[in-house]
């Protein structure tokens, strides 16, 4: 389904080329300050426009439709759309028979029987990822001391950012990247055991973001190299604080009021300048295919601000369950 | 909460050392031939005995207790408990003040009020991946004839793994190791966009499974460092095969007919024989923990079987919210 | 919360004075007809305008804004949206500490800390109404050929409706009714046992509407003065058919292919003309209030397109969930 | 499915005649005093042997297998199972062909394919309302210090409840009856506009009861024959206290702090000793019945305590989900 959470519920909805983008936020507490220019940082960290992203040009304001009166949220459900406006519907149509590599054409097709909207990849677009932004604007009020970083700390395999963005651009290519997040500031005892483990809720969440394909948790991979007495993180006082912090801050599903820390892993943007091939649902045939439009070369760098969302969103649900809200938080 | 799934919905439940563990699956079809048989195989590779895992000697046999009748499942909830036996509770009584490092010790202490069963870990013990495992096999032969399989790839960054185990036994230390885990034969149209992607489900449930610390599909972390055109997994034929597969069998949340293909890091046991230090609840101090008992050197070598059964698990939902069902797909 | 339903599920939001109420649909299968015309005939039978409702002159119109393409539902949400025009904010100032006797101010005060957009009962007006009659436009299309038909039956205790309209009006009063709804043409199936019961599931949705104050299926009340002998309905075929129907169609909480059959209990509409007393939240001190505005007399008289509605989405959840989909039912 | 609530979440499994029945809560917070024996009272109100329901002799202790230690909830799932004992499945075979009148038998063998257990009704059994009143104890300790009381008002019409029993022992005949539940204590804000009303969720769990036909708040169908001046309660002072209780306690949803009244009928028990007409599954004819086994008379004698039971798992879900807990409110 395309709604997430227990008690900080949010429903996303829209498609790239119809009349709107948004998302509902049920279960918001009443009381947390917010207007409409609160959005404006976030979603302009996931803009397009930087060199690396496309240059489609969206003004992205959000319109608060509901749940908001007086500046505060009232407790009722929260709906902000973006309207969509950029939307050249002609240089999609050629998708309908075309799946791109790399792309959800073709299993939403065979998955919706053909009634799939396919234009600009329909409900599957990143644009969708501007309803996730929203709700995260809305999530790191609640949650508020607790501090969510994300950065991209590789490109490529490159430290250099630019440098692999420049290369990818004169290649005609597209490149992956690792991004990392921290949440800092954390109560003890978010989480709960097995299903609802920190980590569960927080890739769960991760994974609905286009284009991942991994995620680690503190010491990650790397512990599958490692010994006990390594690894183990010792507990140095009352409130939890340990000595490393391989467990990335959770232990049992459970925060330990040490930094929540992981990375990711985003794949290179399907959509590149090069030619490539693919089967023509139509014709029966392998046929050459070359995507038009304007992509990001690196889709990852509109990422940290959408992995400090979806972060934000997990510990706003945890929060809530939990009992804790901003008000008797602050 | 202790429960996953939308229409293959399971319930865990139970202690280390309380009377039982179990678990409850509801929303199985009727007419899956099943008897307590069926389990032995499966909750064997689980066991403990084998070098490596901890001696602890339990029977570990399921008994069907609701939802089995004349052989098959009756469609109404079908509830599996294993009786707790080989419960040494003397061997626990330390830890309620001294919280062992890496465990949910601290954790569950601080967010239960210490009110939690601390005896062996209780609710957070390893031993409730026998109810994961029980779930999984009904959930292997409800997707039937999708096949999955999880073996260990490596151990401590070997992949001989013998040696890898007994280099830690004679050090007195625990291991981490990867596993890798496929299915093949695989419908196309499982999964949905964004919250329930495959790849967001499984995940979700593989951080239900204690000590895992990362998971990547396909390509995974390699996929940072390549370009576009090298990770697009170009289509070949109306049945969706590709070329490669670096996307893991899936676009866009959703399966496309190749085989998922996904590998996590398993951490190394927290408990060792050496000691350790860890923070006294009860005197404030820095003390030295020595940690009596049994115990894994390389809990990995359990984990492929109930790998496998969280990613039944996962796939027998989506099967059943897709409409599927064992006997329309057979 | 704001949301209803395991496969085909809503999520409702919006204030009466606010910019909008709507409503979003997930889980609608793809390839339904469906475009803003459909809404209509239902809208209109809820509308404010008859004798007996408020002259608040809404255009309703409902825009699709999401999970339509080419006339036919995509697979993905559906997010309809209902403008508000004709919102005349002035007119409620006072309910700030004024609660008005049988309205939701002084429960929406308390719980929400005075957060609550009040202004015509904010989130609960009955204008969130529109958002369940679309809801059960795409419902009642999904279920085809199940049909269903509800009608007010009695008013003030009387079969002549028109006449104790009259009477209210003539007195400056509101007044109660009767309405019954009746689903024919159903498979046998629908349903579970216990918690998802027919009954449950209905009688759920039907608390959900503003002002209902009891259910009662098939014989109802009057089962609690029969003998068993009386009561049972004797099956009569293969089919299921039955020689009397006080089960209303259901046994053991699941439908038995007779038809559904149940009457609500509306009260009166609880703004009226009169002058009435109630407690100043600011004074202290009880006081005489005028409700302004123009109210429903009898507001049963908008519940049965409203009825139908929710009675046609618990009917398209359980559909859905027993694997039923429009396509593979007609 | 058979598991209900958000945060206190119950799960119910078991056959007539396998070998348990049982119940999982999964949510309850730590800390809860809760041993065997406080189950005992309400168990022996439900239980066979009064006049006018089954002598079936069943010891009914209730078995806590997890989620207890040292005489507290430990904050994890809580499972009690009942072992079936007086099981005499030789009674029930002729089931299989007969589908008994007003009973289940019919749709489960339909809705199920025929694998589902007929013994003595198997899960549609009223020996799962075991399960029921063991998640009813736990959950009036949960929100103690509100208070539920239910009880019988009329059997057949009477309020001469013995002499109505009599008289349906004499003639071979089951009696149906009314049932009042009240609770008390209620702080104000419990519950939800719209889908997750007060009357929502407690409705939705009494229908989960079997036999229940009909249920009305407050005023209930008396609100139908009321004029508005009537019917409105006027608000008295600042703890929302009113003149009258026809809304039961509850204004768009939420709890006003007065009582929450309603009440509920129960059918005439279907089993009964008189001999019925059915239809033969496997001859395809109308054949004569007789129900042998020993029955209720009147059902709803067992009612009130399952009552009290669904209706302080309704309360103790609201309660939880509203961020109180005992702890706190005590």
């Amino acid at each position: 389904m395309n709604s997430f959470g227990r008690k900080f519920k949010i429903s996303i909805f829209g498609e790239s080329h119809g009349k709107s983008v948004g998302v509902t936020i049920d279960g918001c507490p009443p009381g947390i300050k917010l207007d409409e220019a609160d959005f404006l940082s976030d979603l302009d960290r996931r803009k397009s426009g930087a060199k690396g992203t496309t240059p489609r040009q969206e003004t992205d304001l959000p319109e608060i439709i509901s749940g908001v009166f007086n500046g505060f949220s009232t407790g009722a459900p929260i709906t902000i759309i973006f309207k969509n406006e950029d939307t050249r519907s002609k240089d999609y149509s050629k998708l309908k028979e075309h799946p791109r590599p790399g792309h959800a054409d073709f299993t939403a097709f065979k998955k919706y029987n053909g009634f799939n909207d396919y234009r600009g990849g329909g409900h599957f677009s990143a644009r969708l990822t501007l309803a996730l932004v929203s709700a995260g604007v809305v999530a790191k009020k609640l949650i508020s001391p607790i501090d969510i970083r994300a950065q991209l700390i590789s490109v490529h395999g490159n430290s250099n950012i630019e440098q692999a963005i420049d290369d990818a651009i004169s290649k005609g290519e597209s490149v992956g990247a690792i991004v990392e997040c921290i949440a800092s500031n954390l109560p003890v005892g978010l989480g709960e055991p097995f299903f609802d483990s920190v980590e569960s809720v927080i890739s769960h969440l991760v994974f609905a973001i286009p284009a991942i394909k991994g995620i680690e948790f503190g010491s990650g991979f790397k512990a599958a190299q490692m010994y006990g007495s390594e690894h183990n993180d010792l507990i140095l006082d009352e409130s939890g604080k340990t000595s490393s912090n391989h467990a990335a801050g959770i232990n049992g599903g459970i925060t330990n009021g040490n930094e929540i820390v992981f990375r990711i892993a985003v794949k290179p943007t399907s959509s590149i300048s090069k030619a490539q091939e693919t089967f023509n649902l139509k014709t029966g045939k392998l046929e050459q295919l070359m995507i038009g439009g304007r992509h990001d070369v690196c889709v990852a760098l509109r990422v940290p601000v959408i992995l400090e969302a979806v972060t934000a969103i997990a510990l706003a649900d945890f929060f809530l369950i939990s009992g804790l809200n901003h008000l008797t938080n602050t």
